[in-house]
């Protein structure tokens, strides 16, 4: 062998090192991980548990800016599956194209989404001048979401409740990921509180500091909770009902899935931090032109 | 030169690039960038002009829900330092440490943030039964803002106004980046309109389909502008005023900037694409207990 060819050699492999190096590295020109962020943490997780994040939405004024902020929040979240169901005969073409948009933003791997539609029954559909509490609202979507949920994964995962108008710390989704049953967490400014929350003894939930319908079984906002999805396989007749009253939606579903308040698991430092605000975004006044 | 010297360099560099390969992974473990993401755009574009976006805050029930989501929209912009000012005699602890936290989950390497404080003057304050727009809002802290960029920056950069509580659509940061003086774009569901714009001809601005005071110079909302950090400095002495009529406030300033809407620079594709919405969170009804 010669010194020449050794020299070649030496070269191209000195080259093919930087070049390596640079490559690599213009793929990820301006991305830090700080040992500190809770990106970091995320990464470090048991993110193998996937959380399902049910959306039901409807066509209003509001909607698109709704839900590209919640997808700001949801873009931070590692191994998550966005399942947005549409109050709708069809599927729209504003939803189509955004669902569309925000998977290409993703920065962790796995950004998915299940985009479905069901429209609630006409009978069942609160009227403009209705108050929106009067009929149940996002039953039907939810539902579907769990029949989605069943017939079509079987990856284990965490199941929860986000609206488009409610407002989600990051931190809540790490506190859920570990979730063996339900687990409970406090929501902020529901229920005429500033937190309405699980009230912990020993580790354990042994009541709820509600004063809106207190009498519930599980006086629990449907932020704040989240379920293992072997309990929806499992309990694979477990839905919502628009039959029940006010308020008892979260309560209709949960004692189908377990049998009482020793179950819960409370999470966010023994239900002590909030991080899920229960927001509400206020109708635009528009005039007709 | 022995072959076996040879052999063992060569061992040595292949092992150099594929340990270099594997280290430079690692730091970004679970990082895509699609060629088609907006993310991948970002840092393609023209990031050297960093974004100064500027948030009068006031503490109230919502406030920390409002921040928390904001704070997921900008954690995904790149080369961006967020200027918080709030409404109180001194910095609270809960901004301080929202603050901390948030800087720490950066995702760009640049995320900055300045935490500023500077009281309304009690004469100024709106009162809890007063409508809100009954007094101004934000003047003080948005000029404190101001006064803060020209004393601490000499870095060329551009000038936003973003509330706490409006939605905004990340492409609108990388419309406003190339600003050259004052750009504007459409704003959604203010004015009584689902969407307010200037109107284009021939790529410039000739009038607004405003119809809330339409007859103000610059019928623009606060979101619907952003001016180049160049005229500030230029311009040292445009501030907002806590004397003009109600809705005058950006006339105000941006008359104290440029001489008429032939300088706006219309983007959001001609101002046809709305990216930023002016959205309003309900005031949480709370029971005394």
């Amino acid at each position: 062998m010669k010194f020449t060819n050794f020299l070649q050699i030496s070269i191209l492999l000195l080259t093919l090192t930087f070049l390596n190096y640079f490559i690599v590295y213009q793929k990820c020109p301006a991305v830090t991980y700080d040992d500190k962020t809770v990106i970091h943490q995320l990464s470090k997780q048991n993110v193998n548990e996937k959380i399902f994040f049910i959306t039901p939405t409807y066509s209003r004024p509001v909607q698109e800016a709704e839900l590209t902020r919640l997808s700001h929040t949801l873009l931070l979240v590692s191994n998550l599956r966005w399942i947005i169901v549409e109050d709708s005969d069809q599927k729209t073409l504003l939803i189509t194209q955004f669902l569309q948009r925000i998977s290409k933003m993703k920065i962790f791997e796995n950004f998915e989404y299940t985009h479905l539609n069901v429209e609630t029954p006409k009978s069942f559909k609160t009227s403009r001048r209705d108050p929106n509490w009067l009929k149940p609202r996002g039953v039907w979507q939810r539902n579907e979401a769990l029949r989605w949920l069943r017939e079509n994964t079987t990856e284990k995962g965490i199941v929860y409740f986000g609206d488009d108008d409610n407002t989600y710390d990051l931190r809540l989704f790490e506190e859920m990921r570990n979730t063996k049953k339900v687990s409970v967490f406090p929501v902020g400014l529901v229920g005429g509180l500033m937190v309405e929350k699980p009230l912990i003894e020993n580790g354990k939930v042994i009541g709820f500091n509600s004063i809106w319908k207190p009498k519930r079984k599980f006086p629990i906002d449907m932020s704040g909770f989240a379920i293992n999805s072997q309990l929806i396989h499992d309990k694979h007749d477990a839905y919502f009902s628009p039959y029940v009253p006010r308020g008892y939606q979260e309560t209709h579903l949960l004692t189908q899935l377990i049998h009482s308040i020793n179950e819960l698991e409370p999470k966010a430092d023994s239900c002590t931090k909030i991080l899920v605000w229960h927001t509400r975004t206020e109708m635009p006044k528009l005039k007709k032109i």
